[in-house]
């Protein structure tokens, strides 16, 4: 492997162990000393792979959102399957998973969103990125499902990802004192398939 | 001033003083050092007041929704004033407020479910009573309507509540990356009075 690769391989182990810890503790709660240990790179070396602990911060949460924009393109460009469909398939695999998972951690925009998104400006900067991103996507999915006449036509498609964007976080947080999946759940029958449904 | 009142003075002052810091800083970003500082209480003291930084975690977060509760029955109990149009009176105003606070903190409750809700028992205990109580005076409101016929009937009230609970906290963490109104105004708008309303 170059020394290149390498370093390329170090940082991401370090994103990885980083969005892990970040998810359990929290930003602050996430100490360098921690995510070196646990991706088992030399201490003090920190500062050769990322600039500051901020930067570090901002990479993790684009490192974290890459697998979940990638998981719903692939329901999106599932062949023969309507947009409305594609999302529910998507909201509730998530569901299964968070429920496998014993609704651990939730997710790291939305945490850090509440703990960081205004006291942190390349977190901030990232995270308005990430969820951008997000919610680009569901609005693809959403005017396509518009132009099936699944869904309701009167608002566009964007407002509708952005209502959905912030009712999936804010069921995510309640999901995490409630530890159930009904918050989840609510979410996809009452806003996805309730409020967006024509 | 007794010796029991100046205590419970002291204390409703580092819980004031621990509000505002979590609110800017998260849980893990607010050292009991800078509470104790900043409500000018001698250092040291602090196990004086409260048996952990846990507990005091716990005491905050009812220390801090209790004006919320308080704001909300008042806009309930206004006389001549529907059920709906008390809760959008009160979301309307937290808007206008989070506004002119420049969307600094958010809420303390949504924060810190995504920061702590699942990583300490006595915050999540604590947060779980404390959205509960919000959750079922809303739906005392919902409730209220429902009877009037503002709003919609195939749904109950609790269920109605959890959903703008939940709608509401999602919007606050969104309004904090965007430095903006437009997800609360889009909350009241398209959920309160667009989902629920009959």
């Amino acid at each position: 492997m170059s020394d290149r690769n390498a370093t390329d391989a170090t940082r991401k182990r370090l994103l990885d162990h980083g969005v892990a810890l970040m998810l359990q503790n929290g930003y602050h709660g996430t100490g360098l000393a921690d995510v070196l240990s646990a991706a088992k790179v030399p201490k003090g070396s920190f500062y050769y792979y990322f600039p500051s602990k901020e930067e570090f911060g901002a990479q993790a949460i684009e490192h974290y959102i890459a697998p979940f924009i990638q998981r719903l393109s692939e329901h999106l460009s599932a062949p023969g399957k309507g947009g409305l469909d594609a999302l529910s398939d998507y909201f509730r695999e998530s569901t299964r998973e968070l429920e496998a998972n014993d609704f651990a951690g939730g997710c790291l925009l939305g945490n850090l969103m509440g703990e960081i998104g205004d006291s942190s400006a390349p977190a901030r900067d990232a995270l308005k990125k990430a969820v951008d991103r997000y919610r680009d996507l569901l609005a693809k999915g959403l005017a396509r499902a518009q132009a099936e006449g699944a869904v309701r036509q009167d608002r566009d498609a964007p407002a509708l990802a952005d209502l959905l964007v912030n009712g999936w976080q804010g069921a995510m947080l309640r999901m995490k004192v409630e530890r159930s999946a009904a918050p989840l759940r609510a979410f996809v029958d009452d806003m996805l398939l309730g409020y967006c449904r024509a």
